[in-house]
């Protein structure tokens, strides 16, 4: 005896979904069909409805569900100060800091030509297009402090050559309420290199 | 800025499933959004189909498309004996034992009246026409080994009093490839009351 043929798809269908194998994926199927089955239609809607209706804002190509996304259309917010990050989780946890009063691009990814990744295919064209059209002043660099994070980052800077935009990386050191004895070398080798001058109060 | 409105609401709808929570719902939100649009009109089209299609046999209580399931129909299976589950993945565990050759009854849960749960919404009412019109013979008690699953069992086998229905109940005892050393005390107190005979072979 196998599932029913309904009962089998949406279990295949649930393995799409990241960190979801067949055992969580049967234990989701059953969970809707016994318990929640209204949870189940919603959930089925409001996929549909954001695979359908979430874009790309066209010029930070965070997600959106007009031609431009709330930042880039904020004339509050300064338009020529762009924060370069991989994701839109990253916008929202910069968001939630309060520090920021500049728009997003967001590379939906980073560089990575093992996995054929190109500067095309996180949409470096269209940012060139932005600095090379002078609607941006300044850059700040908050992709991840991975290898490849980095490597984007680099690869940034290098497209900002003989332009007058200036560019800047985000701080990297020891995180707030982190204990020095916890914190591993080469993030301390980070934060000593990048020490600040305190100065002398008045 | 919080996430756009078809954004949240997709968010929002995944934390209905087991074991999700609001951050794993956002990595889900993001990841189809990001990478599988196809992938997520396909888990909900599976989702509408099954919470739409998917009914309970009216025998034997376990997920089915029709009015019957292929287990209640198949005449090449005892139908008067009885294995009695709890849930449709019990169905499938023991289905893949490949040892039972009756029908099941899944209660899909046990009694709880911690929880409000009585005979009748665990279907007790139909199985006990079913054994009072003679369309049982036997009956296997395999609920779980719990407290809630022993008491249901016993419930299940007071309701056989008076009739002339075989009711047994699953051994219990180690598990196959279990070392004695790693098994709790209650489990094997109850290997050791059930010990059965070895015949001295002829």
């Amino acid at each position: 005896m196998k599932h029913a043929p309904l009962v089998q798809e949406l279990i295949d269908a649930f393995t799409c979904l990241p960190g979801v194998g067949p055992r969580s994926a049967q234990r989701m199927a059953y969970w809707l069909l016994e318990r929640n089955r209204e949870g189940g239609n919603r959930l089925s809607e409001a996929l549909s409805a954001a695979m359908e209706g979430v874009k790309h804002c066209e010029q930070c190509r965070n997600f959106a569900e007009e031609t431009l996304c709330p930042v880039c259309l904020d004339t509050r917010r300064d338009q020529a100060l762009v924060c370069i990050v991989e994701s839109p989780a990253d916008v929202l946890a910069i968001e939630m800091s309060g520090e920021f009063r500049g728009r997003y691009f967001v590379l939906m990814g980073h560089l990575s030509p093992i996995d054929g990744i190109g500067p095309r295919d996180i949409g470096l064209d269209a940012l060139e297009q932005q600095v090379k059209n002078g609607s941006v002043q300044e850059i700040i660099l908050a992709t991840s402090t991975t290898v490849e994070g980095e490597a984007t980052a680099h690869y940034i800077f290098d497209m900002t050559h003989g332009t007058s935009v200036s560019v800047s990386r985000i701080a990297q050191g020891v995180p707030m309420g982190g204990e020095l004895e916890f914190v591993d070398g080469v993030t301390l080798a980070h934060a000593l290199r990048g020490r600040q001058k305190v100065p002398h109060s008045s």
